[in-house]
């Protein structure tokens, strides 16, 4: 399917998968079924359909993150703000109309077990959608779910039928009788012409195609920045734009043991589990349990006599919810975002453009934090006017430039930076680099100002170094 | 009841309640319930008692922590190791014979809620006592319970029973058949005369209080050692040393809300509860939640839907059981011991004869720990062989003393610790002084040597600074 290109959509942070996934740490960019991250393996089976390189489309806040998931092939189409699936591929239609290939909408972060009927199902597809139909992929429902929208499957066509009609998240009555009636869940799976798309958003969604057009970067590249005018456009998902208004709409059935890993309890579904059903993931001592999904990011965990639960444990929280009640994770992060607390979105330990900081420990007045620098990377050069920091370097070779002056540190070296001192952290070795960071005087993030970024970050930010 | 002497046992690390208590955090030192740790409570007990200064009995390596617990009018009776608690208690016997007060026997680690209960059947017990009974306390019984010894009581004497029989912890039907003829549970809280006690040691567990008697100290102070003759006694129990053999023995029943807090079961049941029935220790936050007890040490816990179960949180290890099915805590520090796992036993976060000492974090090589010296208290002076060091003083004015140069640090000032360096912190100051250590080379901790230690522990061992 050489006239096939992949479009991954890289939005949405999953908070329902919280703690593990937060606006800091968007779920498309954690291994979550212990086999990559899920943009990752979204790559490697879009990979084995097509030849052509992949679009990806997502925030530009996650350059670094989508660039290192995505590798040198792709093509990088950076929103300044997320509106929705139907303004993501509307850009990439545009950016590809002259060649017009079939595009094949993937999510970022779901599961697909059988890639061959996966396969199959897109084949059958592409044959449509060459012909002008605007294909959507229909999952064979597995239960009378309410957390999908449902397809009506209408009149047969080649390969698959013509949509009766969609149906948003139905009521658990609803959606027995749309299980009963051959419904099938949208999993948000796409393939149709970039022009076929083009002409159907001129005729459903003209205000959002003339907002991304007005914000489509003036040359294109391996990396395009869609500019501030996106911000016009609606914010509308691919389904409501298109799929539901269009005549063109065709289902074509897919039963390749697809998941949205939308909550802990279909993480659990999707996961391999021991004898006993559990599936861990990390340091995890389960005796005398059953049906867990048990996940440690940064610590011991251990489980006894827990059946059917969720243990979630990272740097900064730790989550226990029963597996059948997950979606109640949801309602944590409401309460905890209403207490205006930190864990709700950011990580504590979280991807930075140039690697990874972790808060290590904090007390009035000082924090301890563990930089680790990735080859070729820096941090900002940047002033903080309340706070010295301390450096010692654990491993790795960097170099620091305090107010203009540079040398190469060795492990064991100790950098003292001044209240005041311009200073950067820049790592030319060829492995990362280690640095255990004390931060003496104001504890506020805030605290910054960035007189270089080669991450293109705001001069002050609330997000450290 | 000027004439009683409480004498608080402190052996036991009770590790049914892991992960919060290891051997290394023993339970009598844990705030379990939010009103101190178990041995300042007991103490408050007792001093509400009688005016008399309390012994303490307990391991030699936590003099520190007895001492700091017990406060200064505390008399410390220090054991090379653990015997049980009949030479615990033979000890104070020996160096109380002269006045020979009522020596009231207290577990240092249980919970009575009623202290108007507990004064009556303690003022009933010193009647008996005083004309030479050894009393024992017997717990109205809650439910048949299979986890402690039981008691018979026999012929009434004024103000309690004389005992019919002891019996050892009994199997289920056992159990239904003593709650049914009145039978009480065992304490393990007795009353005696101290010379009484000491004729009855001499008729029934003569080696055992020769081998007490051979290891008293030379002359007694406000803290005792006791020699290493202690380590000939047998390893018995109060109950089997003498209790049980005794023909003195009278039981006074005790109904004041005791509990020996030894699951998490029972610390739950004896821990205050919010309107759901959850008990809550630390940073937590529970939505729709029931009946669960849940203890965030050192960060944030979240719960939704959980109901009647079990959540433990510390820096190293997280356990979740459900709530009755938590003696199954033995069984996970079991399969941790068994994989040599420290967190079986040793606690990152924990106690030091001169502060605090928590891991923050580690590589392959390295390690961060936060060290908080107290006051008027020293590190060791010691050499690492393969380890270098660096510290950096967030807080407080502590010394340090390199290869026999001594200097006094500020906060932000960083020290440079050699490897084969003879280095020692001391805290002359008059506030706790807080630093972050960072270990570069081998994270052994079994490589040190200490040259000096005002805390006399050994010269090499697994405990760091």
């Amino acid at each position: 399917m050489s006239d096939v290109v992949p479009v991954v959509l890289c939005g949405g942070a999953g908070t329902r998968l919280w703690p593990a996934s937060r606006s800091a740490r968007p779920k498309p960019l954690l291994d979550l079924l212990g086999d990559g991250s899920l943009l990752h393996t979204t790559l490697e089976r879009a990979r084995a359909l097509t030849p052509k390189a992949p679009w990806l489309v997502g925030a530009a806040g996650l350059e670094q993150e989508l660039r290192r998931g995505a590798g040198a092939r792709a093509r990088l189409l950076l929103e300044p703000a997320g509106r929705g699936t139907a303004p993501a591929v509307a850009a990439v239609a545009l950016q590809t109309a002259a060649e017009d290939p079939l595009l094949l909408v993937l999510p970022s972060d779901h599961h697909v077990a059988d890639q061959t009927a996966l396969a199959a199902a897109v084949t059958a597809g592409a044959t449509l959608a060459r012909e002008g139909r605007f294909v959507v992929f229909g999952v064979r429902p597995t239960h009378p779910a309410t957390g999908f929208g449902w397809i009506v499957p209408g009149a047969p066509v080649p390969g698959g039928h013509a949509v009766a009609r969609f149906v948003e998240k139905p009521d658990a009555a609803r959606a027995e009788g749309l299980l009963a009636q051959g419904g099938l869940w949208n999993a948000g799976i796409f393939l149709v012409r970039a022009r076929v798309l083009l002409e159907e958003l001129e005729a459903h969604a003209a205000p959002l195609l003339a907002a991304v057009r007005a914000a489509l970067p003036s040359r294109s590249g391996a990396t395009c920045r869609l500019g501030p005018a996106f911000l016009d456009s609606p914010d509308l998902a691919l389904d409501v734009a298109v799929a539901e208004r269009t005549t063109r709409a065709a289902v074509v059935p897919l039963d390749a043991g697809w998941s949205d890993l939308g909550t802990w309890q279909a993480l659990w579904e999707a996961s391999p589990h021991d004898t006993d059903g559990n599936a861990t993931h990390g340091d995890v001592v389960a005796v005398g349990s059953s049906g867990n999904l048990v996940r440690a990011e940064h610590r011991l965990v251990a489980v006894a006599g827990l059946h059917d639960h969720v243990v979630v444990e990272t740097a900064d929280a730790v989550l226990v919810v029963p597996r059948a009640a997950s979606e109640q994770t949801r309602a944590v992060v409401g309460r905890l975002a209403d207490a205006a607390r930190a864990e709700a979105a950011s990580a504590i330990t979280g991807p930075r453009p140039w690697g990874q900081a972790r808060l290590l420990d904090a007390g009035p007045g000082w924090a301890v934090k563990r930089l680790e620098v990735r080859p070729g990377e820096a941090l900002s050069l940047q002033v903080h006017a309340h706070r010295a920091e301390r450096w010692v370097v654990v491993s790795g070779t960097p170099a620091v430039e305090l107010d203009g002056v540079v040398r190469t540190l060795a492990p064991g070296e100790v950098v003292e930076v001044p209240a005041g001192c311009a200073h950067r952290l820049v790592n030319d070795g060829t492995v990362p680099a280690c640095l255990v960071e004390v931060q003496l005087g104001s504890p506020d993030e805030a605290d910054i100002v960035r007189l270089d970024d080669r991450y293109g970050r705001p001069t002050t930010s609330l997000t450290d170094s």
